[in-house]
């Protein structure tokens, strides 16, 4: 039994490369009264964690160098000083990169008896499915007949949206990077309509011809100029959802493109950021209604998995690649 | 008794000048059952009229070649075929651009009585008073104790959303291009700091000196650099309204900046455009409140008064080389 963990051994400039990481041997913590030993099961890898490798404010601190980097972890009870856990619980929490942690019995929660995979708390059920449910419905309060456009469409959190805004009756197209994920996401969840931005013509002309009566939302998970024609078409009264901006994450100079306010201004748009913490109290809710929908065939979740704590690094390069269908997911077997 | 009007002679390209009006002596208009026969008081030159000059979709529709250009009007009434008015009555209109009109009796209202002074239907209690209202209040929900940015702070609307956000117990902070508007909404107005975006040093310096504690609210009237350097100082959860966008209306090119959207994601904002007419309905409201605070001496207003229905398109000309200060009205004597 060995334990691992990685750090950020430089901060990139640009794109991430592996030489920012650096895996560490290192030995398994012991515990004390109230803590419990974990091993971790399944880490996520999510775009955000980009922005964390910088030495900038945002609404998370920046990861510390020479420290191992954290983020979403489910992970096993392995060995209990705690009256809370028992060996065999599955636990969530935002954890080191290490197989092997010590946990406070505080600092993490058990998965709730509302979801049934594990898994799925670092998904559907977590933190990117919360951030679907609430960053459409709650900033975008989509109505039947509305046309919802949804940038990087096959990730994590668009995958989720397109299916919420089918459930509202909404016209969902999405927007996406490869054939085969506009295939997915057409034939397998739903979206009316999904086009590859690597190959259409022209991103305006294809959004015209794509959304006859315009686009009442945006749920913009990229940016760049992507964002730019989708905007350049909403109509009047508008609302843009800002959950990502993963198009920008690694530029070196502060991107600059077309000035959006006069549109906004004209067409009464409402653009909102929002991070998923802010409706933390009320997740219940949303884990409880996502999870119905799962249950009836409404929504349908994905993970691409990953196995293997060595891989953590190129699992989380392959977000920037447009690697994955789905939620990212580290397995540790 | 004579009659002239003042046509859209062409479309400006960039800053719109004198060519594009003309002026032509036309008949005064004879009025049938149901019309009055109004003469124009008072004529509101407003920076959204520039947009109508130009041939594009908008919020209103582009002024017509050929045709007399419209907006805000204050007239009495001359001659009556109206049960519902008098001679002598004033009313407010979206009128042509001619010393004589002829208005159907349900295109115009009579001056509510809320409403003291006729001139201030078309300033701090009619269009640019409720934008202010609104814009302010149901967009922002200012809260004792934050920090409001106003950019064209001494305009018509600018000038009234300092005010209302110190009834609101916030710290106000407006914008210029001139150190006597500096002056005037210091010392007048009750803008607890003003400085001249002309002669400031730096003005993203500037603003970290003015609010040491960031900006929670910003009401944009202007758009372009002054806002890049606002919008980089919000806090998280700033609100920004946007209603004006006038450092960009006189633009031949699509104007260019820094991408804001990492700064609304990062930062939890919201940006919102609006236009006044959607809170039409709760203008009695805002029109009650705005005359209590006239009373109360907590609103003070200030028209900025041309004379002579020759000067119009000069005054709506000066509006664009930052002349006025509070709201420029044209009187026809």
């Amino acid at each position: 039994m060995k334990n691992k963990q990685i750090i950020l051994k430089s901060r990139p400039i640009g794109t991430p490369t592996n030489d920012n990481f650096e895996f560490q041997a290192i030995d398994i913590p012991t515990i004390s009264k109230g803590e419990i030993l974990i091993k971790s099961k399944f880490i996520s890898v999510d775009p955000y964690m980009r922005g964390r490798m910088n030495d900038s404010k945002s609404y998370v601190p920046p990861f510390e160098l020479g420290k191992a980097l954290d983020g979403g972890v489910v992970a096993e009870v392995i060995e209990s000083q705690s009256s809370k856990f028992q060996k065999g619980d599955y636990i969530l929490g935002n954890l080191p990169w290490k197989i092997y942690n010590q946990a406070n019995e505080n600092k993490v929660q058990k998965i709730s008896s509302l979801i049934q995979k594990p898994i799925h708390a670092l998904g559907v059920l977590g933190m990117p499915g919360m951030t679907a449910y609430f960053g459409l419905l709650d900033i975008t309060n989509p109505q039947p007949g509305e046309t919802i456009v949804v940038s990087g469409a096959a990730g994590a959190v668009g995958s989720l949206v397109g299916q919420i805004g089918k459930i509202k009756g909404c016209r969902v197209i999405g927007i996406v990077g490869s054939d085969e994920k506009a295939g997915y996401i057409t034939h397998e969840l739903n979206y009316d309509q999904a086009f590859n931005y690597n190959t259409c013509k022209d991103l305006k002309t294809t959004l015209r011809e794509v959304c006859p009566n315009g686009i009442d939302i945006y749920f913009d998970n990229v940016g760049g100029t992507i964002s730019d024609a989708v905007i350049s078409n909403i109509n009047f009264g508008a609302r843009i959802s800002l959950c990502g901006q993963i198009s920008l994450y690694n530029a070196k100079e502060i991107p600059v493109g077309p000035r959006l306010q006069p549109v906004l201004l004209t067409r009464s748009a409402l653009m909102q950021g929002f991070i998923v913490k802010k409706y933390a109290e009320r997740f219940p809710e949303g884990i409880q209604q996502m999870g119905q929908w799962i249950k009836e065939g409404k929504i349908i979740s994905r993970e691409n998995i990953i196995s293997g704590f060595d891989n953590i690094p190129d699992a989380f390069l392959g977000l920037f690649r447009g690697d994955n269908i789905g939620k990212q997911i580290v397995e540790i077997l």
